[in-house]
């Protein structure tokens, strides 16, 4: 029997997807949203944890980093995310936090199932179609400090508040904006911040 | 039976929910993404259009438009849609497109089916948990010009080319935006299009 932990921010969506799960006799499943998956790890002890990248809370960025932590005596889970080729700066952030499971939302619902098996195995398993999304994930064109500047910019910092969060001086972030808005192409500060989220850069 | 067009982005999902539905002796159900549910709405010619307002395309704002059309001869569908109390822009724009029916996604699938029935009927069907959603619909505190100057500025455009588009002068532009960041109690430009997209007014 495989356990697995579902997570997905929206109930409706979440409980049919679950019942649908439970319809394969040997996948134990449970559920959860982000907020409440670290908490349900620790009692579930999933074998595979099955997480939709989208999140409702945090500017909209999954706290994954919260799921691959190792909980108590149990091996980590093996984690598993649903994602789409479009947004490959979440597909980035679920590489960078040991996913070994990629099932594109785009595709067919059996694939999560056949996905879920082979994470479960501790194999790889990547949807053929979300390698163009890891191509743009490879080619991420901002440093991590000028994601932390345009991350405070996209919350409605002021460039002297961004300058006092990250002990800068005004010139160091009107600099970094720069850069920022040609690097990603944008035509402002306003149209770095869109590039970037629809990205999920940000 | 009451034909059902399922309309939802994410193709795993809308599989899993179309299947669900699908359950019900007396649903006949249909699916499409946005971009093809106009011409599927010919095709299909549902009773119920039940549709999530979460949209990949134009910013995320579904086009809620293209769906309340007549459709050649038959009458046009009843609308439902799939809605969260915290996007309050987005449930008075299902509103505007004289929607009948209103299922929390916060809430049990359960209530999907009772509400595309009741919907079949003629019938209004408002989850109570998203009462507190249409309380800040109500609230919404811009007017519609306030509005396409923030999206085109959300989009990246300069004052300049805001007051281009809108046949308007520099300073009406700005004293535009000013009062859109005063009226959203935002701290500055980019503040006013985040509340504003987190509502869902864009």
């Amino acid at each position: 029997m495989i356990r697995v932990l579902l997570v997905h921010d929206e109930c409706l969506v979440r409980s049919v997807l679950a019942e649908w799960l439970r319809r394969e006799p040997d996948l134990g499943v449970f559920d959860a949203p982000w907020r409440s998956a670290p908490s349900r790890l620790r009692t579930v002890a999933p074998d595979v944890c099955a997480a939709d990248l989208e999140c409702s809370d945090s500017y909209g960025i999954p706290p994954l980093r919260d799921l691959g932590a190792r909980q108590s005596e149990a091996p980590p889970p093996r984690l598993l995310v649903l994602a789409s080729a479009n947004r490959p700066g979440l597909l980035k952030r679920a590489a960078e936090a040991g996913a070994l499971g990629y099932v594109d939302k785009e595709g067919s619902p059996e694939h999560l199932v056949r996905g879920i098996r082979r994470v479960a195995e501790g194999k790889r398993f990547v949807d053929d179609s979300l390698g163009f999304g890891f191509f743009r994930a490879a080619e991420m064109p901002l440093t991590r400090r000028e994601l932390s500047v345009l991350g405070l910019a996209a919350e409605g910092a002021s460039i002297a508040e961004i300058a006092g969060s990250l002990h800068l001086s005004h010139g160091t972030v009107r600099n970094y904006m720069a850069a920022i808005t040609r690097k990603t192409g944008a035509r402002n500060r306003v149209d770095a911040i869109r590039i970037s989220q629809g990205e999920g850069w940000l």
